[in-house]
């Protein structure tokens, strides 16, 4: 029976974890592996949902290189350590081996490289022959062990465009306002620095990271400055931000009109407090969802690496490694050039990165250069996309579950 | 002393006013206009803010043609009529005369062609040979007296790509949410009929008007049908929705944390109420103000047709004409075709146009085959940018005011 291997996406879209399954497919067909997909993440070994890639048209597979979204569903779910429960890792194992699986490739983040970790350690452990692989995925950039992620250099090249597309908005009126945008990222301010990207005279004048205390008060001070001077003042705050005491900002919780606790964005209480305070008109903006999934503005070199990304997986089973994710080295950042490696998934599940203290202005209202350095060169590159009527085509995939 | 022409912009932003600028700009020259610009408006006229455009740096000057917002600056002045209050109109003459002004372009929506209206025949009433012609911009698409509005593809285009993205981003667990996407038009329903260019399968399940009264039951009814069925359920809304009474939907006026007068958006108003009636996760999006300035994905007809207005405006005056907005006339939908006309003022400053009866499904939650057949050509085509540092590259012009 051929050998094959297994791919499966998880936890929260971006705009490139379809180009890692295309790299997972293609090296895949390359080594000589049938290829199929588990619908919903593991969730799909689980409920028998599993597809025959073969049975997709090609030219909707090519696509997936710029398709955003997870193309072959997602979930959130963890699986238990094997040695206390091992029910659902019996289960997968029965259909590996009707499969003749030789190969399992998860594609995610914290949460899916500790489930990876444990498959690995569990076909070890049971003597089935199954090389286990992660590959990176997350836009908040805060997986430990690679120099950057898959998906952020994309969800970074939609907030610096569109900040810098705000920013001139946002200038047009002899007296303006006060705009807030509010980025993602509750834990990491990875996302709300790359804000910076659109330059400082056609982007924010002042960043908050949650990486730091907010100071309510010296915020307004800044903005009642800025706006003086200027006449109008961007802000780009991340969702996380707290004060000093470790609280969020704005974490006051309402009941709505039909008795909903209602978590209002930080960005809606600042402009709120802003308008108290200063007395001049205000916007907040909440860029949400389009950060993870605005594909029509793929950084290419996030695309080229997250395809990449995939090959490495595939290529490093298929070499008898097993327990790794794939990780990004970089080289170089002028020029720019990297190199995949491979980390002990054990050692990327237990915790994640934070933008460091030296790429946070000492005023921590902004961020530096050598933030500049780092995140400028991951979101070059513009990709090609086909367009039918005006709107970009992208994959559709049939995902019929094969008969088990 | 050299004939010359102000042009100036007026109103909300939008991503190829720009473009309008350029056409003007360009024809100006060629028809041996020197070319001056009133900064923010015609308040520039008034408080002597008029900059040279010859001192632009030509590479400035092209790039306007794909960069969002108004490069010139923007105002909302309303000017009174001449009969009763000359002041303002005087003191226009004045600069007028000052630079031999013989031709004066304004680009705006309804309001601005108001005062279009009124300059061109304050300078007909005064004797002083000045023509005034309108150039049309809102990306609301209600303005009189022209088949459709430069600035209204570019902003369909955005949106229907975004509810294309949000669509996919949304559909990726086996158990997803209700989605509501908040779209700007407080009175006409055309931009978020417009998303419904992203397509049935791949776009918003439910679309809701301004131009049909909004039942919240109805409504709730409709979403717990799709999410049943689908697991996911899309939804477009208008932020100017009303309900059977008028009274637009969400519009309870809360006091927040700094006792400002909170006007909820009505996405979140709806998200709340369907988590509290049908127990599903929901979310709300608004699209903000992205959708007039994302000049990155511009419809290329947009641009070329707002470039042409432009053009065809300074063309009118050059031709003696005067108190005319410039028109879009269309000859065909397929193939699409247009061709410029011109549209007395005095017809265009009355009122505005809504989405008509035809273009909205009896059952009033989707658009017509009829709607898409006019609006599908209005977003096609994609603009080139040039991007530096994987960021688009905009216009910035130096605005320096002459000495009067």
């Amino acid at each position: 029976m051929e050998k094959s291997l297994v791919y499966a996406q998880s936890g929260g879209p971006t705009s490139v974890i379809n180009a890692s399954a295309l790299g997972v497919i293609d090296e895949a067909k390359k080594c000589g592996y049938k290829v199929y997909a588990s619908l919903f993440g593991i969730d799909g070994l689980l409920s028998g949902q599993i597809s025959d890639v073969d049975n997709e048209d090609e030219i909707q597979l090519r696509r997936l290189l710029v398709t955003p979204a997870s193309a072959f569903g997602s979930c959130r779910r963890k699986l238990p350590p094997f040695a206390t429960d091992r029910a659902d890792y019996d289960k997968i194992l029965e259909v590996f081996k009707k499969l003749n699986v030789k190969v399992f490739v998860y594609n995610g983040g914290n949460d899916s490289m500790n489930t990876c970790d444990k498959m690995a350690e569990f076909f070890v452990n049971c003597g089935y022959e199954c090389k286990v692989i992660g590959v990176p995925k997350t836009i908040d950039n805060d997986l430990i062990g690679t120099d950057h992620c898959p998906g952020y250099g994309s969800a970074a090249k939609y907030i610096a465009t569109t900040c810098r597309e705000i920013s001139l908005d946002t200038a047009v009126y002899a007296r303006g306002r006060v705009t807030i945008v509010e980025i993602m990222g509750r834990d990491a301010g990875w996302l709300t620095a790359a804000s910076a990207l659109a330059g400082k005279e056609t982007g924010p004048d002042l960043i908050y990271l949650p990486e730091k205390p907010f100071s309510i008060t010296a915020f307004a001070q800044k903005c009642r400055e800025i706006f003086d001077k200027k006449k109008s003042c961007l802000v780009a705050v991340s969702e996380g931000i707290r004060d000093e005491n470790g609280n969020y900002v704005g974490a006051t919780e309402q009941k709505d009109a039909f008795n909903n606790t209602q978590l209002g964005g930080v960005a809606a209480y600042l402009a709120s407090y802003i308008t108290a305070k200063i007395g001049v008109k205000t916007r907040a903006i909440e860029l949400s969802l389009p950060q993870r999934c605005a594909a029509h503005l793929s950084s290419k070199t996030d695309v080229t690496e997250a395809y990449e990304c995939g090959k490495n997986a595939v290529k490093a089973a298929d070499e008898g490694k097993t327990g790794y994710m794939v990780s990004i080295k970089r080289l170089s950042s002028s020029p720019y050039a990297v190199e995949y490696a491979l980390t002990p998934l054990s050692s990327v599940s237990g915790g994640t990165t934070s933008v460091p203290d030296d790429f946070i202005s000492p005023s921590g209202d902004y961020v530096t250069e050598k933030f500049i350095e780092y995140a400028s060169p991951l979101i070059c590159g513009e990709t090609q996309l086909e367009y039918e009527n005006g709107v970009p085509l992208y994959a559709r995939l049939k995902n019929t579950p094969i008969k088990l």
